[in-house]
């Protein structure tokens, strides 16, 4: 199966937002490039979602993705804290929606699996595992980025892996139905 | 005070989202339109969010608001409902912040308490005092309409009532320092 497709990751976050790009050609997964966007500098919430959305937009627009696949866990802390990631997830899907990309979401722990095999694995591990798959030089200095690079590598698997290639949730309540183990 | 501005409100959901738009000229206020996006009729998150997005980008770009006033309940049910609500509210803000509108929010309380003085009113409440205010002949069908356009009219009050008419919050422990009791 000879397919090409370029692949955003993101995992976005009120502090941190990660992301990576990768070029499938066939079986062979290339890194395009990864980074982060510091949030923390920003006081002002509104402002944290609106260069979310920007950066988001932005490499879109640069690297013409074909698919977005989003790092999203589906359980938290507590309310506030499900709220502000929600509008950190919802402002870099829009971004996505805006031009017309599918998005696909997987959870922490299916990434993990995905790159290592371990859902339960750290980031350094999962960081390590990528550098062997991509062949880069240096693990970045904010794991951010090979977390967002993971959640495009995770679905350029899920693609080849299962040829189940599509597989978009249709709804909330199938996705959980899927997924009982994210109702913590 | 001699001010004019255009005020976009919104009540923002997974179901269904209300809007309402005002014209602010000096002291009064005169209803532009209102109206509702209906939701559950897609089953798909992702196209839910993807409307909720095209629908506020379509408001701002055909009656070029000023502002954007939004009810945003702080707390919720649970951490998959808030997530939910975050995307939806996320995705709305997306479509004012790529506009570089000023975005304002006010808690369904605040929203009530700002239109009928009681923060605990019905739906109905405060759909009747909106019809005398704005003096329109039909209350809609659905009260998520009159909702969106409440946001709007509280902010409209907000700006006439204390003089402090930007005041957005700079930050969310700013908001939720001044906002305790929404902490529940």
């Amino acid at each position: 199966m000879a397919k090409e497709r370029i692949i955003l990751g993101i995992d976005p976050g009120t502090n941190i937002m990660g992301y990576g790009l990768v070029h499938q050609k066939g079986n062979k997964v290339l890194l395009i490039t990864m980074g982060i966007l510091k949030l923390s500098q920003y006081d002002n919430h509104a402002l944290k979602l609106k260069k979310i959305f920007e950066r988001t937009l932005g490499l879109v627009e640069q690297y013409h993705p074909d698919e977005l696949a989003i790092e999203a866990p589906f359980y938290g802390k507590n309310v506030q804290s499900m709220l502000k990631l929600g509008r950190a997830q919802g402002v870099a899907m829009a971004a996505a929606l805006y031009k017309e990309l599918p998005i696909f979401e997987y959870s922490p722990k299916k990434i993990k699996q995905a790159i290592t095999g371990n859902g339960n694995a750290s980031k350094e591990q999962v960081a390590g595992m990528l550098k062997t798959i991509l062949n880069f030089q240096d693990i970045p200095e904010h794991l951010d980025a090979t977390d967002g690079l993971a959640a495009a590598v995770c679905h350029f698997f899920q693609g080849n892996n299962t040829g189940d290639e599509k597989k978009s949730y249709s709804s909330w309540k199938s996705f959980i139905s899927d997924n009982p183990d994210r109702l913590k």
